[in-house]
């Protein structure tokens, strides 16, 4: 597996250089560092992002309150911090976290993001993780006809030989060198691979938590 | 695969129930609907939300200028809707878009969160992404004793050879319902696949691609 490439947090952000609002704010966008959900966004002082930088957790400062806000400080939830970015106008922050206990918002949603017109709808994600809950549904609710649901009627078994088909599929796409193909077999391929996750109760996070540990 | 749910963008907000700041304006944090990545951040008032949900394209004001900013209507890089949120507080906002051209920011960079103490890195986003980032970077400058290079002197057959070897470890973890084995061979044959399609230079979004497409 690559190797990790370590970045010193201390040195990802020159806080003289970024450019806060007139009240000295600077929004902050937080993200899971595993399926690069949207968590949250708050609001940082040239303190705040010192302290985060210094701690490897995130402090925000809170408008309302006008003090200091170590997340997860009450509850438990702390962020510890994986990366830190700023955009092309120094304006805006952009950092990944490792939520603990997997919840964020004060509601105890994972997301803050999570009202689609007033109805829970779960935040977006990359495709994969987004396809894994659709996958997740169809198991819990069946929908009579459904590909995926003749899958897990099947078990083991079924989904298993898939694997194989598709495994076997993506070696001949390969070789043929066909672009379009490999780009869908692999699909399938990752496809069938989700609904194996699902049948066994595992996490496709827990599939992102053994490939981030290896590159450390 | 899984049916599609669309909802319709014009319900997906309730413009008035938007906490707009004192100049009347929202933050909106703008993210790649196939891998997640944080393209730009921009700030939305009543009328531009509005023309987003009415036209499925983003729409933001202009603090410097002062007027509305159709994004890529000089540089044809529009940003196509694909869903809308709010947070907890009703107070930001949350797209995901498909990003014409892949660029977002006005330097010609994909995302405007590219810099990390001044240095270009490539934007956050899900782990798969970032892995295939970072195998496409082995391919491209070789390091001396990294397996992933081992892999591609060795190509197709090679790497072919592990995709089979791979699956049928996923078969056997599968079949022993051994949770952690399960995800440590889906990690191996992720990682494996992510190799074959750097080999023939297939980018993952091509397989993101499909995977949406279908559930349209």
């Amino acid at each position: 597996m690559p190797a990790a490439e370590p970045t010193s947090l201390r040195q990802a952000i020159p806080v003289d250089e970024i450019r806060y609002n007139e009240q000295g704010l600077v929004p902050a966008i937080v993200q899971d560092y595993l399926d690069g959900t949207v968590l949250m966004m708050a609001w940082m002082n040239r303190e705040s992002l010192q302290k985060t930088l210094e701690t490897a957790e995130t402090w925000f400062w809170s408008r309302s309150r006008q003090q200091f806000w170590h997340k997860g400080e009450t509850s438990g939830h702390i962020q510890k911090v994986r990366s830190l970015r700023y955009d092309c106008d120094s304006d805006a922050l952009l950092i990944t976290v490792e939520q603990v206990g997997d919840i964020a918002c004060h509601t105890g949603e994972r997301s803050c993001f999570h009202q689609v017109d007033g109805e829970k709808a779960p935040p977006p994600a990359d495709t994969l993780s987004d396809l894994f809950a659709v996958i997740c549904d169809r198991r819990d609710n069946p929908v009579e006809g459904s590909y995926t649901r003749q899958l897990f009627a099947g078990g083991d078994n079924k989904i298993l030989k898939k694997i194989g088909e598709e495994a076997a599929e993506v070696v001949m796409a390969c070789k043929d060198d066909e672009k379009d193909a490999i780009a869908g077999e692999v699909a399938d391929l990752f496809y069938h691979s989700l609904v194996a996750l699902a049948h066994h109760h595992v996490d496709v996070r827990a599939v992102y938590r053994k490939l981030q540990d290896r590159r450390r």
